[in-house]
């Protein structure tokens, strides 16, 4: 059986009760992350221009955009949703499995997916355990197909939650949709000629256009396939199919037999971020987090700061000196320093008015980030981070961590998440009662007999 | 200033009056001719796909997809349109300048381009010589991007007209919508976020939706970048950008200083199909009807027909015993055939019907096709084709070409083009008064004060 066509099969013959348990517990996490981060995004600047662009588009439908007032074609409420959810680079991130993939060739899996599946459900009325299955096998297609190219394709430029993302969209709205595998490889054949990305424009809208509009490429490849529209069927494997020219080449067994065995969310995992800004930022600040507590450190105590990582951090996380919340997000200075000062750094410290504060301006001059030797020497799979506080009088506090909190070494509780949720929700503008509802539903997402139980409630009520 | 500036410049600042007339004279021809091919189109199994989605869809708007009684919003028709031009295969070619650049890497340039600013012009009103100027430095930009990138893009998967044909259809709207430089710059970094198109698709619906989307692409940039939205403004030449991500280099030397110096449109030209099949059978067609006017074959004196190309073509042309339409496209066995029996392969030839018919199906059988030496030495930015016909008097008829009829070197007349696009519209189901019409007016579009003029007949009557 030709690879593209396995991966069919597994779409749309898996059946519920070989997910395992613990599996649709993870989905479901990311699940209410994904919705709450769609709440925050859509008063993002990004979620402004789209609901005007949407507006003015003027397609009736019956999907909801989240956090508006805005019903609209599938096809754009996944567009809407996926750049929301993306929007505060807040959202999920698969892990490295090795270390020739380095962090850099991660997907964050909910963010294409979700918008995808809940938009399309929406319009069918599906149920909330077909929701989660198609959303757990949509982030399972994607995390492994994205595993599996050659790492060329994030190297050279490519934004794999763009490009993978439009795969994982199309192969969970096939399974929702119950196509039949030929019809899911055709769908497969149409959304990798839609698969696209680059990360020059990280830092930019751009960035959460890429998850947007690879949610929005899955429901129209599934849409066409079921009217009968021809692709290859061969899309992932021919020699001249999206491996080849995307990524010069692939590891099958990344795929092949490797689908559900283990599902990524149980091995390597995936994690959910505590902090709105990126994934490298999280080890270290974990640490600064750790030895605020455990010293009482206050920012006028605080001499100099060293944050020391292996040589590719330093090459993402490029913002010494951010003006902007953008930049910022991408500042391993601005997040130690933010920290110092207001030992929290969410939604609220993220924007461009604290980043340009003189209190954290100053601060952030005290603080040299770069690469350290030992930090290197550890791995490309890992994220470890080396930090070294050294105080007024002279007292040097250091501590070390891999994997930023958030990850499955040392995740959220469901406790932390549902407060991550609802300040998530609250930065949208929903009332923490009707957070709180949203959140219980979520939690009981396999309890839905009609998925529109739940979007019903993402809905911002019109202004009177 | 950087190469994706300079791009930005170039698109903006260009004035009419610097573009040749020789240049807006060929340009004409190729709108003309793009204009057939959306009413040929809209009749085929892909447009009536197509026109099913977007009525489902709902969105009203302005614009015509061309040949239906349907208007839309300008996306849309964009989309519509660049699937109907491309449906065919029988749209427009780029040459090559090259011998690394081979035919392979040539972009179709008027599908994504064309049906981008014609459904702009159509919501704004725009003058008949607007659409021209944005149609030509669009098309400009497409062909020379297309030139300058690592010929890795297309060995390896890529589809040209879908990947550049979107960057094309986002400079020709920026230039319609007079969008300043740095609204252009970030419009082509959205653009390049949805650059896509994979080769093993060809020979399915998705390679002409491949041009549709790209136009559809393109419109979404300009309206984003005008509302706003962010991106990188350097996705050109950056590290992490286009040319890096999909093809691993480029040659900057073919776009900087190089945009209208000379225009591609007057060297090296654009080839326009007088068959709908693939680009390389033309020569070796325009040899057999040669032969077949010299010596007045009939299909029962052939006892076998040799055909040889260089070593390229045979991995293009890979139906060697066709039973569809599509397949036949890509035959250089039918189209040898069909030429024999008909002395003509026009639209009305290339049907599955036609291909199956048994003294086709009989013929082919006499037809081989291969590499030859002599045709493989002259170069691979050359089409050389070499036919020999044996008779079953035992003489031998033998000729050469190396390109064919409607390159450059032997173009069409304008009475031929004509000819075509009459043809074409009869096809799509438009009377030949209609279509006279339509092209006289498209022969003085720079006189049309408003392009709603020529639009508002490419629409079909709703039947009563």
């Amino acid at each position: 059986m030709s690879l593209t066509r396995s991966v069919a099969e597994f779409i749309s013959g898996t059946p519920r009760g070989s997910i395992p348990s613990s599996v649709r517990t993870l989905g479901t996490r990311s699940v209410l992350d994904g919705i709450g981060l769609a709440l925050a995004g859509s008063v993002a600047a990004s979620g402004q221009i789209v609901k005007g662009y949407l507006e003015d588009l003027g397609c009736a439908g019956p999907a909801t955009a989240i956090g508006t007032a805005l019903t609209t074609a599938p096809r754009f409420a996944a567009f809407a949703n996926g750049i929301a959810i993306h929007a505060d680079d807040y959202d999920d991130t698969q892990l490295a499995t090795k270390p020739d993939r380095v962090y850099g060739l991660l997907t964050h899996p909910t963010a294409p997916v979700l918008p995808a599946v809940l938009a399309v459900a929406e319009e069918n009325g599906a149920s909330g355990a077909d929701v989660l299955d198609a959303y757990l096998i949509g982030t399972e297609v994607e995390m492994k197909t994205a595993e599996a190219i050659d790492p060329r394709h994030y190297r050279d430029g490519f934004h794999s939650t763009g490009t993978f993302g439009a795969i994982g969209a199309a192969a969970a709205v096939s399974r929702l949709r119950r196509a039949a595998p030929s019809t899911t490889a055709r769908a497969l054949g149409i959304a990798a000629s839609q698969s696209a990305g680059l990360r020059e424009s990280f830092g930019t809208m751009t960035k959460p256009f890429h998850a947007g509009r690879a949610a929005e490429s899955g429901v129209l490849a599934v849409d066409l396939a079921l009217r009968g529209w021809t692709a290859a069927e061969n899309i992932l494997e021919a020699p001249r199919g999206f491996f080849q020219a995307a990524g010069g080449g692939y590891d099958a067994s990344s795929i092949d037999g490797a689908l559900g065995h283990p599902w990524s969310f149980d091995s390597p995992g995936v994690s959910i971020k505590p902090h709105p800004s990126g994934s490298l930022t999280h080890p270290g600040m974990r640490v600064m987090l750790r030895l605020i507590d455990e010293h009482d450190i206050k920012p006028d105590q605080v001499r100099r700061v060293r944050v020391g990582t292996n040589r590719n951090m330093p090459d993402a996380l490029i913002h010494h000196r951010p003006r902007t919340e953008l930049n910022a997000k991408f500042s391993m200075e601005f997040c130690m320093a933010i920290l110092l000062l207001e030992r929290r750094a969410g939604l609220p410290q993220f924007t461009d008015d604290v980043v340009r504060r003189a209190d954290v301006q100053r601060l952030i001059e005290r603080i040299d980030f770069g690469v350290d030797p030992e930090a290197d020497a550890a791995g490309y799979e890992k994220m470890t981070t080396i930090v070294d506080v050294t105080l007024t009088d002279g007292r040097v506090l250091s501590g070390r961590a891999d994997f930023g909190k958030g990850s499955p070494a040392d995740p959220m509780t469901d406790v932390e998440l549902e407060a991550k949720f609802r300040d998530c929700a609250a930065w949208g503008g929903v009332s923490d009662v009707d957070a709180r509802r949203v959140a219980a539903m979520v939690w009981g997402i396999e309890d839905l007999r009609d998925i529109r139980q739940l979007t019903a409630r993402l809905r911002a009520t019109v202004p009177a």
